[in-house]
């Protein structure tokens, strides 16, 4: 699909008061409380950075001067290369970017029903997200491959993406040695060598807090990779209020801008100009049973908030497209339609999570990967400007049908009506009738049915042998010295 | 529910210029071409108030000068009292109103299938309606009662809407003696004698222009005696792109903008002030079958365009929460989200068919009246301002938490978590174990046993006993009437 340039302003719950609110609240907390980074290496550029690091707790606070300067460092806009160029896209402004659900532990389907992932069902949904042209990035892991070792499935779910797809990936990059592996392989896919490749930011990944105010050491570990190495860490606290932040939506964005803030500011100390975005993911729990709720009226006010702070930081916003249904049913639609608007309204520059979440995110479906290609494409749509050319306007072939007449037949019409209006993918608008005599389906039963024949229709997008070859013997010899590491 | 104001500027998505673009075009197709006037009472009206009237062909030209002076009469803001103060509202400023589906001949239910309606299932309905609490407005006939006659099944359908709700009712005005009749028997339950209801709108209708630029006779009888009467008229071209109107968005509103202004100053020509609404229902057709769709890309884009040109003429505006899907499911879903969010970031005043429409307007659904105010809810919640207190700002209680903590049991949590979030009627946000063993129901099984629920729980609004028994035997001495009249 082209890139989604959002014309219309951002939707605003905060206003340039309520930001303020919530930014020095955030500082306060940093300056006061602080943040718990889990990394002696993370710590000592922090201390050497104007930090104030306390090593026996690996407690950091920081004043908002510091924060302020380093935060102000990363770039506004990130240039994202894809290995075809024509994918090629950028992070920032007004442009929204898909992705695909990252790393659930199930995938689902109506002929297998839910069941662990495998390294087949992975490979299956990134060529469904390929075939239904709508993604902007691939992965995470899309589904997590839990038949493959977990020393070294991050090699075959990274060539899963780049074989199967041609866009920018994102990758998961716990511990180092996982982040390095990606950029070499996308080093090859792009036929870059790794200084260039450095210089031309290809990959991403999703950096979660551990929230409240804890920072892993293997996710820093990743997140300093990335960095010094030019690619992207979406920078996402997992603040749901009542459960990780507080109960209330202003306390749980508190939380969540000082959580991303102060990481961010870390990334730039690591690497000043180090592409990071500012992520939200911020939603409410249910106060019944504690389960996560997702695409609720708090989760759209806290992600059209969450834009509002990024932009007065001048960053990149990265957040969801999220439901907590367990079934791809009219609640797995109205959740996720309602995330839609917040996420398209709100500017979110990346989407992840942006088809086939589906469970809270322990779930990949392939139905729901297809419902949301639909309504992705809708909306992307209905973001297209209207065209109001005098031909447009039409004032003449108005006047050429009769009162109570119509317009089937008419010129202006048989010149256009083939491509006048959007062509959905799975509606169906037939009467009841021919419906209900072609067999009942519902949108998930017919989605069902588009997924099997693109499947079965796929093709891979070119790809040079050689580099496929060179792919192939990199993920050979890397699994050797990881099984012997591992031994 | 409480009404909802909208606090977002609309969604724009003509600009000025558009709208001026728009708007002289319909107005050279008003001088140019004219609309045509089924109703000698109304030819004689325009004729009188400087419209260029050709009586054997009932075609009516008027100039932009006379539109303008005429439209301009109309009211902004139309007041609209219910038997009930409590649910008082108006029609005008970011004002959102929602009102029942309007006119299907087809009831369905999980249970009983896709059937003819009859007025048990029109009393359901209504009951139903009331029950859910989310509608602002009730009527149109919910669904038609093809078990009455059809010369008084009026009286039942007003019957019920009062009797069973107490909100503002909407009712079709088919001929005169049909408007007559629901003025009356809004009198009686409002307690007030004729003169005073006639300065206090109590009651709604929908009129259609039967698109192409044909105003039918009978509606126009109704539209008289309403705007007479000092009761709202919501005058809505039927245009259709590709089938009523030019298969270009920018045509159709073209002529729904001709279409709907020549009739609104008409209206102003029989009353001057008299209440009417400015009303958009562009859709397009599927042009592989005719059959229309809804919630498209290019209604989405119609709807906010309408809305736009409704505030050029300070109108308020009227529009729809419609789908083209024969079933409750993801397409029935994500086709009426995006019609939800084009009028309510259209701030369209009254979303007539707000609950229960299914199949393109040809059934009312039980299930989609219960998901329509799962959605509609939300919206609202999603609509109210964040609490940004320093009490909501937690930062106190983020503090009281370590790292790596949690907050399901601090004092913060626990003296807000009853009431802090939205909480939904069906959505189920239990894990995927629970919900499964509970039956493994879809969000439409549910929304059936609430449904259900409602209906055996239900409590009608109190209504004086003298005015109940009045109202009975205005309709029994009416029924009469008609059957004399009609043998």
């Amino acid at each position: 699909m082209a890139p989604i340039d959002n014309p219309h302003p951002p939707v605003e719950v905060l206003g340039p008061e309520g930001v303020g609110r919530i930014v020095d609240a955030a500082f306060r907390l940093i300056e006061e409380a602080g943040l718990e980074f889990r990394s002696a290496r993370a710590l000592s550029i922090l201390k050497a950075n104007g930090a104030d690091v306390d090593e026996a707790t690996q407690m950091v606070r920081m004043g908002r001067d510091v924060v302020k300067h380093f935060a102000g460092l990363a770039p506004a806009r990130i240039p994202l290369h894809a290995r075809n160029p024509e994918r090629d896209t950028f992070l920032g402004g007004n442009r929204i970017n898909f992705n695909t659900v990252g790393s659930p532990p199930n995938i689902s389907d109506l002929e297998g029903g839910r069941r662990p992932g495998s390294y087949k069902d992975l490979c299956d949904l990134v060529k469904l997200n390929h075939a239904l042209g709508v993604i902007h990035l691939a992965g995470g892991s899309v589904v997590e491959p839990l038949d493959l070792p977990v020393v070294s499935r991050h090699l075959d779910n990274a060539y899963a993406l780049l074989r199967y797809t041609d866009r920018p990936i994102m990758v998961r990059t716990v511990s180092a040695f996982r982040a390095e592996d990606a950029i070499e392989m996308v080093a090859i896919a792009r036929g870059r060598d790794r200084e260039t490749l450095c210089g031309e930011c290809s990959l991403g990944t999703s950096f979660n807090v551990n929230s409240p105010r804890r920072v892993d050491e293997e996710l820093l570990d990743g997140l300093m990779c990335f960095a010094e190495n030019g690619q992207m860490v979406a920078i996402t606290p997992f603040t749901l209020a009542g459960a990780m932040s507080p109960v209330t939506v202003a306390g749980a964005l508190v939380q969540q801008t000082a959580e991303a803030l102060a990481v961010i500011a870390f990334s730039q100390m690591v690497k000043a100009g180090a592409p990071v975005m500012f992520g939200g993911f911020t939603s409410n729990v249910d106060m019944k049973s504690g389960a996560p709720a997702f695409g609720t009226p708090e989760y759209v006010r806290a992600t059209l908030a969450g834009g509002e702070i990024a932009r007065h930081f001048k960053l990149p916003y990265r957040s969801s497209n999220v439901n907590a249904s367990n079934v791809v049913d009219a609640q797995s639609t109205y959740e996720s339609a309602m995330s839609l608007y917040a996420v398209i309204m709100g500017h979110a520059n990346l989407v992840h999570h942006g088809l086939g979440w589906l469970e809270g995110g322990l779930t990949a479906s392939v139905e729901k990967t297809v419902v949301d290609a639909e309504m992705i494409r809708a909306w992307a749509a209905s973001l297209e400007p209207l065209d109001l050319s005098d031909d447009a306007l039409a004032v003449d072939a108005i006047k050429g049908v009769v009162p109570g007449g119509h317009f089937f037949g008419e010129a202006h019409t048989l010149a256009r009506y083939e491509t006048a209006f959007y062509q959905p993918m799975i509606s169906d608008w037939r009467n009841f009738k021919a419906w209900e005599e072609d067999g009942a389906r519902t949108a998930t039963e017919r989605a069902h049915i588009l997924a099997k024949r693109l499947l079965e229709n796929y093709e891979a997008p070119p790809m040079d042998v050689a580099v496929n070859e060179a792919l192939k013997d990199f993920m050979a010899r890397r699994k050797r010295e990881l099984a012997v590491e591992a031994a």
